[in-house]
C-alpha cells in the first residue's frame, strides 16, 4: 500500500519538464534493445550508446525501442530528445505514478499503462504490483519504457523475429496494438489466480470463520480497488484509440484495439464481480460469526435455566432450620431427586418445543 | 464460479486471430445444419462435409447454418472463411468467454449473446449455466455457432418448417431477430424459477431463519450477478441494432427487435428486483437472529435475576453459626419460603411491567 | 409477488405477433363503451358487436373506444385491425406484463401504462395491485384498453358528458391527455396512504421494536419497489410525448403534458423519499434492539455481579470444618450479614457511577 | 413529515387548470402590496381592490405585485388574467405542493422556489418548514406569490426604498433575481443551525450514546432528506436561467444568476455534507453500543468465572459426608480460604493478560 | 468543522457586489508584492501604496500582485477597480467561503482555488485547514489573493526570480499555471501524511480495537469528505481550462494544464481509495468487536456449563435429609469427587469438539 501513496513529493516545485525519477530505488543499469524490421528484414540488437537510436528515426522500417529501468532520467531524455518528444511526456515518463492515459501529440501519441504482477508466493503479505509501461508511438517506431525487465513481451518479440501473424506486414501502431494486447492478456491470469484464492477463502470461511479469513477478505478487497483504480482509466484509452482519435492509429487497427477494449470491459466486469462476492463473504462471516454467538448463548441459557433453580432446590434443603418436616419423612430425599429430574426434563421438552435443542 | 473466472488464459501470448477453443472441454461430434429457405421452397440437412455450404454463398434464397459444438476450431474457420469472416471473428467464436456485443463488418454483424439453461434439479447446487451463441448476420445468410445442443430454437425450426408466420417471406434479418428473440424469450422461465425459489426462501427465513437459509441467499445473489453479467451487455446490443446502426437490419425488422430490446429492459428490471429483495431478505436474517438472540438474553436473565438471589437466601440459612436466632423460631421455615416465593412473584410483576415477558 | 414474476411463459417460442392472453386469468365478459364527440354533439353507447366500431374509424369527430377486459385476443384483435394497428401492438395490449413504454407508429402512439389500485383492506397482506392500461392515440381516435372495470375514468367520462373544461373542444391528443393525466393523479392517494402507513408504523417501532414491526417495513419496501418499477419508464414516457417527439401530439396539449411530466417526477421523489424513510427506519428498528439486548445484558451483570460473591460468602460459612473460629463468634452471623449488606451497596454505588444504572 | 405527504388529493378528477387550493388551511386576508419603481420614481401601496393591478400592466417602469396568502383562489385568478397568465400557472399557484420549477412562457417565465423556515424553537420536534414562493416574471412586471407573511424580502423592499445597489437603475428581472437570491441567502442560516446542532449531536452521542441522541440523528437525517427536496431541483432552474435559456432574463442579469447558481450548488453540497457525516454518526453510535456491551460482557465473565468455581469448592466441604477426613483437619479451613484466595488471584492475573481488566 | 459551516450569514440581505470580508477574523495588514517581468528584466518590490499598481496595467511586461489577507475589503476593491474587475468577483474574494470555480470575464478570468495545510502536529485534533486562494488572470497581468501568508508559492518565486525554467519567457497563462500547479502539487504530502496515518491506524486496530481508534477513522474520513469537497470541483475548473474554454490561456499553456488535471485527477482517486479503506477498515473493526465479544461469551459460556451443575451435585450431598444412605457410604465422599472431575472432563472434551476451546 506504501506504493500507492508515494506519490511525487520530490517534485513539489520543480518546473514543468524537469526529470526527476519518482518510484521505487533502483541500482540496475538500463538495458535498450532495438528491433528494426520490415516485411523481409529484422535487425535486433542492444546498443551500448544511446547515439544509435537516432539512426532510426527516419528509417522506412518500423523501430521498436525497448528500454528497461527509468531510474536514469539522462537515458531516457536522450532518446525522447532525439524522436522530438515534448518534455512534459518525458517528464511523466520517469515519474512512474502516472495513472493510465492516452495523449495525441500529433506527431506521436503517449500511452501511459500498469503491467501487473502477481506475488511469487501466492501466500505472502506481498499483494499485487504494478509497474508504470509508458509507450510513445509515432509514424514508423515505438519507444516502449519499463521499470523493470519482465516476459509479458517476449511472446510479441517472438511473432516479429518468426514473422508469425502479420506483423511484419505492418506498421507501427499495429506493433503498438500487440504490447497493449500483451499487457491486457496479462491481466487474465491474475483475475484467475484471485478467483481460485476466492474459492479457497469461501470454503475457509464456511468451515472455521476466524478473524484471519475476514483479514484476508479485507485483504483482496483492497487488492480489488488497487485493481481497479490500474484498469478503469485504461478502458477509456483504449477506447479512444479504436475510435480512431489519433491519426497515428489506422482503421484496419482500429478493428484490433476493439478487440483490446473488450477484453478491458470484461477485465473491470471480473473485478467488479469479485468486488461484489468479497462484500457477500463479509456479510456471510458477519451473520455466521452472530449465528455461533446465538449458539452459545443457547447453550448457556440451557444449562443456566435447568441447573440454577434447582440449585435453589438444594440449598432450601441445605437450610439448618430447626423445624423443616420435609428432612424428617422417610422418602424426602428420594422424592426430592425425583422432583429435579423431572424438573429438567420438563425444562429440556419447553427448549426442545421452542427449537433451542 | 470455476467458470467465470476461466477466461482465455491458453490464449496469452499469441498472435490475434489464432483460433484456440477456450471453454470447457469437449469431445462430442460437431453438428451442422443447413437451412436454405425462400417463400416458395426449404431445403433442411445436414451436410456430412463442410464443402456444401459453400453451394449456399450466393443463392438468393436465406440460408441457416447452424452449428452445434465450438470447440473443433478448423471447422469453424472452414466456414467462416467461406463467407469471408474476418479472422477477430472466428476468435472470438470458439474462445467462448465472450461478453454480449455487436459488432459491424459492414458486410456482416456479429453478435454474441448468452443463452442460459437452470440446472435440471432444481435444488442442486449447479447454479444457472451459460453458453455463448455466435451470429454472423450477412445479406441472404445467417450463421449460427453454439455449444451444445438445445431445444431453444425448435420453435424457429418449427416455423421456418411450418411456414408459420412471416419467417419464410422475409430475410436473414428476421431470421436473426427470430434467434435473438428465441433466446431472449427463454430468460424468463429462468427468471420465474428464481422468483419462485425466492418465495419459498422468505417463508423459509421467516420459520426458521438458519443458516442454511442465510446460504442459499448468497447463493442467489451470486447466480443474479451472473445473470445480470450476462445480459447488462445485451441490452446495448440489441438496442444498436434496434437504432438501425448496422445496414444488414431492416427497418421494418427493426420494429420488432424495439421488441426484443423491451423484453431485455424487462429481464434486467427483474434481475434488479431479485436482488433488492434478497438484500431485504439478508436484513430480514439479521434482523430476526438479533431478535432471537436477545429473547435467548431475556429467558437467561430472568432465570438468573430470580433464582441467583434465592440461593444467596437458601445459602444463608445454610451456615453453620452457633448463634442463628431464626433457625430455632418455630416458622422460621415456612416465613423463609414464604419470603423466597413472594419475592419471586415480584421479580415476575417487574418483568412483565417491563415487557420482558 | 407472484405477479412480478409472471412473465410470459405461455409465449415462448410463438412468432411475433401471435396474440395470446398472458395476465390473470378472467371469465367476465368483455366490455366495450364508446364516446363519439366533437364540440357540439356526443354519443355514447355500448356496441353489442365490434364491427360498429369501423363506423367511427374516418369520422371527423374524435372517437373513443374504451374496452374493459383484454382476455379475450379476439376481440382485441377485431378492433385493432379495423385501426390498422401493427400485430406488435396488438400483441402488447393482450400481453399484460409489459413496462411503461410509448411508441411512435407514425399514424399512431402505442402507450403503456400501469394503473395502480391500493387494496381494499388497509391492513391485508395483498400490497399494492397493478393493471396495464393501453392507449393507442391516432389522427381523431383513443383506443383504452384496461384489463378491470375501475373509476378512474369516471373523471373524464363525466367531463366529455357535461362539456366541462376544453375537451369537448380539442382533439383526440387532449383526451389522450386526459386519461394519462387521471391514472397519474390516482398514484397520489396511494402515496399518501403509504406515508400515513408509515407514520403509523414510525409510532408503533418506537413504542414497541417487534418482529411484526420490521416485518411491515420491509413489506413497504417492497411495495416501493413495486410501485417504483411501475413509474419510473413512465418518466421518460411523458417526457417524450411532452417533448413533442410524436406528431400526434400538437404543441398546445405539449404544455399539459409538461404538467404531468412535473406530477410523474414528484411521484418518483415521493418514492424515493419513503425508501429512504423506510431505511433509517431499519437502523432505527435495529439499534433500539441492540439497545435493549444492552439493557438486558446490563441487569444481568449487576443481579450476578452482586449476587454470585455472595452467595460464596454463604458457601464458605456453610462449609463443615471442625474448626471455624468466626462460626462461633456471638456476632459472627450478624457480622456476615453486615459484610454482604455493605458489599452489595458498594456494588450498586459502583454500578451507578459507571451509569449502569 | 404530513405534509411532504399531502399532495394534491382534492384535485383527483378535476379538468386541468381548475384552481383549487392544496396546502395549509387558512383563515387569514389575503394581502397585496404593490411597488412601481423605475429610476426616479417608487409608488408602493397595498390596494384594496385587485382591480388596480391592470393598472400597471403596460406602464413602463417595473411593477413588483407581492401576493401574500394564496388560499384565495379567486384573487389569484384575477390578478393572473390581469397579466394573460396560462391557467395551468394558476393553477400550480394555488396548489403548494409543487417541487421548485422554472416554465418558459415566451412572454413570461414561471418560478417555483421553495422558502424554508426553521422552527421557533430549535429543541422543538418541528423540523423545517417550507413555503411555496410562485414567481411570475415578464416584461416589466413579477407577480410574486407566497404562503405566509415572511421577512425575507425585506432587504429587497429596504434596497428598492432607498434606491440601494443599482436595483431602480434595472428591469424586471433583476428584481427577480434579487428575490430569488434573497431566498437562497436564506437557506444559509438554516445550515448553519443544522451544522451547530451536529456538534451538539455528536458530543452527546460520544459522552453518553442513549436512544434519544440515535433518535435526533435519524430526525435529522429525514430533515436533510426534505432539505434536499427542496434545493436540488433549485440547481436546475437556475441553471437554465442563468444559461439565458429565457428572453426575459437579460445578459447581464445572467451573471448575478450565475452567482446565485454558485450558492445554490454550496447549500447542495453542504446538505450532502450534513447527511454523510450523520451517516458516520450512526456508525459512530452502533459501535459504541457494540463495545459497551462488551464491556458488560466482559464483567460479568470475569464475575462469573472467579466466583462460580469457587463456590463449588465451598459446596464441596459443605456436603454431609460421614467421612471426609479434611473436614477434621486443624489446618483445613485456612488452607481452603488460602486455596481460594490464590484461585480468584490467579484468574485476576490471568484475566489481565487477555486484556480483559 | 466549524469553518465548513460558516458560510456567509454576515452577507444575508445585502445588494450583490457589496464587499463584506467572510472568513476567521484577522487583524494583521495586508501584504502586497508586486513583480513585474520579462524575459530580460524583473522588478520585485512591496509597494507601500495601493496607487502604484496601476502603473503596471498596461505595461507589456507580466505583472504578479500578490495580495496576502483579503480582510480588508476596501484594498482589494482598490486593487481590483484598477484593473476593471466586475464587482461580483470583488465580493467573491472577499467572502472566502467559495468553492472552487473558474468564471470566463472575456478580458479575464476568475479562478478559485483552495490550498490546504495539514495541522503542524500530526496528532492534534485540527485536521485539516483550508484557505482560499482567488486568481484573476488578464491579459499580461495575475492577480492573486491569499488569506495568510504561506510558502506554497516560493518555488515559483523562486524560477522568476533566478529565471529557471521557461516562466520568464511566456506570458501571464503560464504563470496562473504555475501557481495552479504549485497549489496542486500541494496536496500531495497532505494525502501522503493521511496514507501514513491510515497504516500506523491499520496496525493499532488488528492489535487493540479500542473506541479511540473508530473515532480517529471517523476522523479521519471527515477529513476526506472535506478535502474531497475542496479538490472535487477543481476538476472540472481545470478540466473547462485545458480544454481551452477561455482565451486567456493559449493553446501551449493547455498542455501544461492537461498534466495539470491529471494531477487532480489522481489526487480525487487517492482520496476516494483513501475513503474506501477507510469504510473497509470500520468493517474490520466492527467484526472484530463481533468476534472479541464471541470469545468473551464462549469463556463464560463453558465455565458456567462446566461448574454450575457440579455445584447442584454438591448441594444435593449439602442437603439435610435424614435418609440419605449415600452420605453414610465409606467411599461416598470419593465417588462424588470422582464423579464431578469426570463430568468435568466430560465437558471439556465436548467444547473442544465443539472447537470451543
Amino acid at each position: 500500500m506504501a506504493r500507492s501513496f508515494g506519490i511525487g513529493t520530490k517534485k513539489v516545485g520543480l518546473p514543468p519538464g524537469t526529470l526527476v525519477h519518482v518510484g521505487e530505488e533502483r541500482t540496475e543499469p538500463v538495458r535498450i534493445t532495438i528491433f528494426d524490421y520490415d516485411e523481409d528484414s529484422l535487425h535486433e540488437f542492444c546498443p551500448t550508446s544511446v547515439d544509435r537510436c537516432s539512426d532510426f528515426r527516419d528509417s522506412p522500417s518500423v523501430t521498436w525501442i525497448d528500454v528497461v529501468g527509468v531510474h536514469r532520467p539522462e537515458v531516457v531524455e536522450e532518446i525522447a530528445n532525439c524522436f522530438g518528444i515534448h518534455p512534459l511526456v518525458q517528464e511523466d515518463v520517469v515519474h512512474t505514478e502516472q495513472r493510465p492515459k492516452m495523449e495525441d501529440y500529433d506527431d506521436y501519441v503517449f500511452i501511459v499503462l500498469k503491467m501487473l504482477t502477481s506475488p511469487d508466493e501466492p501466500d505472502g503479505d506481498d499483494g499485487i504490483r504494478s509497474e508504470q509501461l509508458s509507450l510513445i508511438v509515432g509514424r514508423g517506431f515505438v519507444l516502449s519504457f519499463q521499470e523493470t525487465e519482465g516476459d509479458v513481451f517476449d511472446p510479441v518479440r517472438d511473432r516479429i523475429r518468426k514473422s508469425k501473424g502479420k506483423i511484419r506486414r505492418r506498421g507501427a501502431d499495429y506493433l503498438a496494438y500487440s504490447l497493449i494486447d500483451a499487457v491486457v492478456d496479462n491481466y487474465f491470469p491474475i483475475l484467475e489466480a484471485a478467483g481460485e484464492e476466492l474459492e479457497l477463502l469461501e470454503d475457509e470461511l464456511l468451515a472455521n470463520p476466524s478473524t484471519e479469513a475476514s483479514q484476508k477478505i479485507h485483504q483482496m478487497k483492497r487488492d480489488m480497488i488497487f485493481l481497479r483504480k490500474s484498469v478503469w482509466p485504461l478502458r477509456d484509452v483504449i477506447s479512444r484509440l479504436a475510435r480512431g482519435e489519433s491519426e497515428i492509429f489506422s482503421d484496419s487497427t482500429a478493428i484490433y484495439l476493439r478487440d483490446v477494449y473488450d477484453h478491458t470491459v470484461q477485465v473491470i466486469e471480473e473485478i467488479e464481480t469479485i468486488r461484489e462476492i468479497l462484500s457477500g463473504m463479509l456479510e456471510i462471516y458477519l451473520s455466521t460469526i452472530s449465528n455461533r454467538m446465538n449458539e452459545v448463548m443457547k447453550v448457556l441459557t440451557i444449562i443456566a435455566t435447568i441447573f440454577i433453580p434447582l440449585t435453589l432446590v438444594a440449598g432450601i434443603y441445605g437450610m439448618n432450620f430447626d423445624y423443616m418436616p420435609e428432612l424428617h419423612w422417610r422418602y424426602g430425599y428420594p422424592a426430592v431427586l425425583l422432583f429435579m429430574t423431572s424438573a429438567g426434563v420438563i425444562m429440556l421438552i419447553y427448549f426442545r418445543r421452542r427449537r433451542w435443542i
